[in-house]
């Protein structure tokens, strides 16, 4: 259950509530709130004349669910916004990996020619094997950061576990949480207690109800803005890497109040099948698409099959604009 | 190996050569072409003369491969063409099981309004239980017959097992292979040994290699007019029927030389989904879609959740036109 | 809804009840049986004089369902048995195509030095290519045939699709249905139309419920002998040929009346770990093994790194004896 | 390539080596040893005088290969040996939760009337939804310390991210690392960092490739005390709550030297399955279980459907003694 208190209650009153009640309080829009388990739908009594409005939700995703904001919620990335009204497309785009100075320039300079607004680049690489390039780590952050500064974009950059999130809070606009780490209560937490963007991935073995329910931890420790990332998922079919689950974000669109971002490089695998996945994905009307590039693919650190190259990149971005414009979105 | 034989041998001699090297032999458009094993690459010193052109290709894809034929197939359904240069993206739509007479009429009257070409029905329901409608069989079949001679429809119908796979034939211009049936050999068999175009449905628990491989069956029989239709596979994820495997469609498109087509219906197992999915497959640049409609899907004897009723059906078809046009492609 | 009727009912009189209120009639061990959709739970008033005993079973999982019958079937296989209080582990082993008499004859003395009973051999293959090796067909099953009558054996083989599922039935013993062939309502209709007993196979992207629901196909037509088979289900572990389901196992068991048979040659797909895993089924007190194994697996055409050699399968055969006796089994 | 340094080389030559050659140096046994990626098979001429021995592995499952060691690893948990030659199969039980100290006093008790050695209760809990009860946190982990100090047990409890990794090794005497976060790379190396005995949990969207070499995260930060834990793998099968993959534990026994630890109540996720699957892990020979009982599981805070209760314990317990001794272990 989702309870709003009303305007003049105050911070402690609000406190001693949430506890009262074992509920969560939150605190949002000069608004207390507490949130207390699905399994819970009765008010006492005694607190009945101290509430303004409250939401019964049948499972535990509440703060995300169309039955509590039956709209997108908007969120603002610095000076650009996603869902909402906006009816924008956000194009991310970088390389998996920051490797060097020279990379990462090359990669700004594809984002400015093209009006783009957000670099992504990964610093910490949640690599499978512990004989491979782990990435850069802090020093890529601070790199990230010049860049940043120096063309005026917004960065976003993955967490991938909770002993560097603080790191990765401080230096990027958006924080990543990757697919591996979907379930870190510590990175969730932490990510929770502020108020920078998150984009919350989808772990590859994990079910649209775990998915959401990783964004109710974000939500419900007080940061509202958490959008959703579907990146493919694990199952039974080898020819490509994942399987991107638009099903799944389907069902993500009509049951939730999150932004769905797309990620089609990490779906497939492969660079060849990007840019078709990519229409497909824009042709749904979804708030944001994150994509690999890179100057020289064929060299990448780390996921050398998937990322584009600047070309092939400009093609397809080409490709997109009237998709978008069919479905009413603006690509950004 | 593909062997092509030269124009000029006979027929004793094409099926002695072919029986000598263990090969299946198939005539088709005046040349007689040998399939062997892909571990065979040798043609033997004393047929050398024989040969006119020889492809040697590395996996038991052979028939279906783009290093066979380097673009996709033109199939002709009667006065229709998907593949090749067409451009086409062929709507066929109709309710999931033909009930009666009257439903069926309703269901022409929309194809009709839409000026659409195909409609589809099912009579052989593969149904889970025993307890359940199994559909009208060759009766059904007749009632879509009768539509078919007083619209000039094409008429598109699933085959379930190879009990009655000959009545199907006879009685439709596409022959459907239903998911649950597409290892079935002896209706694979069938189909090969006739010109009529089949739509293959993947298997939902059937990986991309088995799904063109079971056309090969088809193909290494004689056929050279088959479909591939990607329907959802199963996974993990429990929100949705099936997951829809766009990955997978970039595989096919990129390594085969069949034409594609999409159901989103079964896929997505829910009405809601099914527009935004049908519009994310058609700006992938696909062949054909696969839509199950009904006058009142909440009377529908089978797959009442997922069927779109007709109004949903047009709204979705309006919103489809422009988005072909960005993609270059004709919906008819 | 399972409805016994009375013992003095006529067949006329059963029939005319079944269809009037849309129910399967089946007669078993003198006993007229209709079982209706499991939404149906009320038996119309003016047949309520002429019913025995009736059972209300909330899914279509109903003749096969312990709230029918609370033990698992006794089913008798010529001079053997399986299931009810027989305490017996059926150990059915044999190559996994029958490719010649001096194989088969090789098989055959196997079983002899270890008093087995019953022999497996794959007539109709379904394999995944077109240019592999499609097995002896008709010819094999006579072979096998002629061992049956030498050495008074027990021969199971399988079929894979409607058009030749009555030589099956006529030349084996046990019919088993592959696991491609699951859901062939074909194969499903003539299997239930005769005594035989039946052992189905598990589809490998089928879950528990379909693979039931198949079962009931066949019970529902009137034989009452069928046998479970789990033989692995895919998953997206590659390291492994299919995943083993014994979770599933644990279900079947605690929910039908079905003997359970265990396949783990398919599951693993390399004879490494066969033993192994044949020891984990055997404790868990299964009614069943199929076993392939091979005179000189190297050469087999057909499933070559899974099958046993005649000295593995003495070895494994030895270690089973100890376990059989902890979980008081005993090993036929 | 895993490289062996002679015996008296120094710890500074040794860290030179290794940094030059981009290699892990890691010290076991009075040895330095260096691990490369496995990509590198040479040794630079100027080193090869330093080197002992040398092993060259084809993928990056390096020190936990059978290749590198080919028997099990033999690990101490203080008093008691798992691996190596001991035949131990060690029964580890114990509640999901500590809930309060009467409950684990209780299991404690269990425990001492079986003679069992090892306690599990997790503190820290996964859980999905943040509005269920997320467990007692240090508080529990001090409470099971001092049942160690009480009992003489040895205690294992589980760690869930980075946070809370130091107070979990301070307090346990084995480390377990949960499903959800087995890509951890800050647990991994802190617990690689120290020599407690550490139990990985396979991820239940994790292929053996992956599983493996998270343990390979532990081995190549110097400890080599870890202990694989199979618990299920999520499939399409959604009868039971996960499936348990023994194929894969065949695979491991077969290409890994480490000991395979499995939990039967997670993979079934109901109690009435866990016996007769434990009967089959343990028939199969490995080296421990992990199991979930509960002095009144309906009443559990979490799990509650899937822990045993002591009865159940007890008679399951007394069936896997003849079965240990068929197999030739011990149970402890």
């Amino acid at each position: 259950m989702i309870i709003h208190l009303k305007d003049n209650i105050g911070k402690e009153s609000a406190e001693n509530i949430a506890k009262d009640i074992s509920g969560k309080l939150i605190y949002d829009e000069d608004k207390y709130i507490i949130i207390t388990s699905s399994k819970k739908n009765i008010i006492p009594k005694k607190y009945e004349n101290k509430v303004d409005e409250s939401f019964i939700i049948e499972s535990d995703i509440q703060l995300s669910s169309r039955n509590y904001i039956n709209e997108t919620r908007k969120i603002k990335i610095n000076n650009i916004e996603v869902g909402g009204d906006s009816m924008n497309t956000l194009m991310i785009t970088g390389p998996c990996s920051i490797e060097n100075k020279d990379q990462i320039e090359k990669c700004a300079k594809l984002l400015k020619e093209n009006r783009l607004t957000t670099l992504r680049a990964g610093c910490f690489k949640p690599r499978t094997s512990p004989y491979s390039f782990q990435g850069l780590g802090l020093e890529g952050l601070k790199m990230l950061s010049d860049v940043r500064d120096k063309y005026g974009f917004n960065i976003i950059s993955e967490v991938k576990d909770t002993s560097h999130v603080s790191d990765v809070i401080e230096y990027t606009d958006i924080i990543q949480i990757g697919a591996k780490a979907m379930y870190d209560h510590g990175i969730l937490r932490e990510t929770g207690r502020q108020k920078k963007p998150v984009l919350l991935k989808r772990g590859f073995g994990s079910n649209l109800q775990e998915f959401v329910q990783a964004a109710e931890f974000i939500l419900s420790e007080g940061n509202p803005n958490v959008m959703l990332c579907e990146r493919g998922i694990r199952t039974f079919e080898t020819k490509t890497r994942f399987t991107l689950d638009l099903c799944g974000v389907s069902f993500l669109k009509e049951h939730t109040n999150l932004p769905i971002i797309l990620d089609t490089s990490h779906a497939m695998g492969y660079s060849y099948g990007v840019p078709d996945l990519t229409r497909a994905c824009v042709a749904m009307g979804i708030d944001g698409l994150l994509i690999e590039s890179h100057p020289d693919p064929s060299k990448a650190l780390s996921d050398a099959s998937q990322q584009l190259n600047f070309q092939e990149f400009n093609v397809m971005f080409e490709s997109l604009k009237p998709i978008c414009k069919a479905v009413n979105r603006n690509l950004i």
